[in-house]
């Protein structure tokens, strides 16, 4: 029995890869007149995922490696004035409106009548509080956790905080890496929504995943009625 | 009657505030050809403090603006080479060695047989994360909060989700603005433990903090003697 579930927020309940895509965009124009934008597309993804370890996830992180990934391919010899533009894309991205899913809010409603909701998000507690603040979406969710990783560990270490067992716990979201293997591995339930651009870093192997039961729906509007026939 | 006990972390339990000093002190060797170390220093002060409004506080907030100002200092014409120090600065600072303060193990082992213990500290959540484990002193703490302001609001929220009242509320830290007012404000009890360096943006006008009444105490080793006291 159902007694608790979570959702993850970014590409789950509003849209948050597309903005990491625009900059990654805006920073292949403005290196674009020496530099093959495929090269420059590769290097930051190398660079970003090296930096996880160093800075964590979330804007800051993401704008350093792109400052790191710009002094890298010019060999040093980018100006300060290109890299105060760099820095300038992460502001924007702050202060972007932030873009809910259709029926989000009508789901959240009707969940939260029913079963203890969890917001649980990855990433740098700053920006993910103004994300959930700027949602309007907070009252729907009893406890909100912004947690370092999502891993087997960290699942089980939030239950047991709140005193709920992995068996009545149901999680959804769009990283079959951090919101559904993790939560199988546990013993709990997880619906996956597949956002159509996922990160490099999320990406899982086909063999890996085919070990795995869970359902998949394609938008978050249909969540209710899977989840009563699940109940 | 005290029921929770919070303590600060940065500059409360362990050095934090020496590491950014010595980094503002290698960003003004590096632009010292050109430029007076005094300005370096205001020009950084006062960047630091606009940005907490884009990338709040913490490492990865305090590299940002060490760039921007050395951006602004040089009129653009820094090179990435240079930006690339910068921010090997802060990946050390991210990788030194934690130094607690002495005597804070025996009076976190002997306060939490007494008391219900929670950290409470400010900053980006994955360095702070990183801190605690480091620390080794997680155990003790029944409660770890992260959070992105210290107000008299978000005091007030932290006892409510665990039910606890501010009259039996004692926070301990080295911040008059972020640990001590506050926590007055709402009624609970506080006690300040000074340190030798204070962030600008923690200063507060000897005025202002005239009329609230808190504990003063030299070293954290003398903390469970104070609390007997106040008990």
């Amino acid at each position: 029995m159902i007694e608790l579930i979570a959702f993850d927020a970014d590409d789950t309940l509003w849209h948050n890869e597309p903005f990491y895509q625009e900059s990654k965009e805006k920073l292949k124009s403005l290196l674009s007149s020496s530099l093959d934008p495929d090269l420059v597309a590769e290097t930051l993804d190398r660079i970003e995922i090296r930096n996880i370890e160093f800075f964590g996830y979330g804007i800051k992180s993401f704008v350093l490696s792109m400052i790191e990934a710009s002094i890298q391919l010019t060999d040093g010899q980018i100006k300060g004035s290109e890299i105060e533009k760099i820095i300038g894309f992460a502001k924007e991205m702050l202060q972007f409106n932030l873009q809910l899913f259709d029926g989000v809010e009508a789901v959240l409603a009707e969940m939260s009548s029913t079963y203890k909701l969890m917001l649980i998000t990855k990433g740098d507690q700053f920006e993910q509080e103004r994300k959930i603040a700027r949602s309007g979406l907070g009252a729907y969710f009893k406890y909100i956790e912004i947690v370092g990783e999502k891993s087997p560990t960290s699942y089980l270490r939030l239950l047991e905080k709140y005193g709920f067992s992995p068996e009545g716990f149901l999680m959804i979201g769009n990283s079959l890496k951090s919101d559904i293997l993790p939560v199988l591995d546990i013993g709990g339930q997880a619906i996956y929504i597949p956002y159509h651009s996922t990160w490099a870093h999320e990406y899982l192997e086909a063999e890996v995943v085919a070990h795995y039961h869970y359902d998949e729906v394609e938008r978050i509007g249909w969540i209710p009625e899977v989840v009563r026939r699940m109940a």
